[in-house]
């Protein structure tokens, strides 16, 4: 099953290194990764995709955890959380494919970011499942360059589910 | 000054590690990091916002290009490629501020996704000048938690001016 982990770190050299060798070194997943400054330029947060079974992800999170530099890792999977994720992508734009182009940009509320002679590019916004729809349509058409974000993810300030493993010396 | 640098990787365990370690190891700056499939799932694609002089990206890029399992690397700063980034912002949600949110979600063409009696999550996509003028917008009212994609980039159609570091062996 997969797993959204949100990561809160200081932004000290070798941070992002010790994460991601963490999950290479013990031969855990990554599907998607992304990792960006917060508010606060001190701190960064990496949301990861993950899967494995409970056991797995509890060790993931623990290890985690265990890394110096590392505030909070809170597993926000599911519905208690909000998951978005962008993709760009650059189709062939064959005459008689523009029409159906544009219709599937309407339906799916993306917009055409470039047009040329021989290409569109369109930008989305969704979740994982509307941004597989999006690419599964796309496809027969001919995608051509593709881009996503990697999911990111905030918690729903309802947090009667997520598991927290707030570092002690953190609070 | 800042570079968008977009890699693609074949999908093999520890090729991420790699990449960040390359950037640890040398002393080389991630300001942020994407990385998910592409539509073919043997792929992923990586997007690293790095700073430094010429010298430093061309290093970077020629580094990047001779670890095993990347095939290309692009260097697309700039006015040769579409940006964007997503952020997901949790603010207090005083009474007195709750008009001034609406209209500042508005101005930005974001949308409130989340609201409690305490938050409102806020949802926005953009380049990286509109995401920081949200960010300092919302500062005052209260930012409780925040979480940036990190930059994805897509390379326009027309490639005059983009370096480009694809292996011979690829092509």
């Amino acid at each position: 099953m997969k797993h959204t982990l949100s990561v809160l770190v200081q932004n000290e050299a070798g941070v992002l290194s010790r994460i991601v060798g963490l999950f290479s070194g013990r031969g855990f997943n990554i599907e998607s990764l992304t990792v960006a400054p917060t508010q606060d330029h001190d701190y960064s947060r990496v949301t990861i995709v993950t899967y494995g079974d409970d056991a797995v992800i509890e060790q993931i999170c623990k290890q985690l955890n265990r890394l110096i530099n590392t505030l909070k890792v809170m597993d926000i999977t599911g519905e208690n959380s909000i998951e978005r994720e962008i993709i760009l992508v650059k189709v062939a734009a064959k005459d008689e494919d523009r029409s159906e182009l544009i219709r599937i940009a309407e339906i799916f509320n993306a917009e055409i970011v470039d047009v040329t002679a021989k290409t569109y590019t369109i930008e989305a916004m969704g979740d994982d499942t509307k941004i597989r729809s999006l690419i599964e349509l796309l496809r027969p058409i001919g995608i051509r360059e593709l881009v996503r974000s990697g999911k990111v993810a905030i918690s729903r300030e309802t947090q009667f589910n997520i598991k927290n493993y707030t570092k002690l010396s953190a609070i």
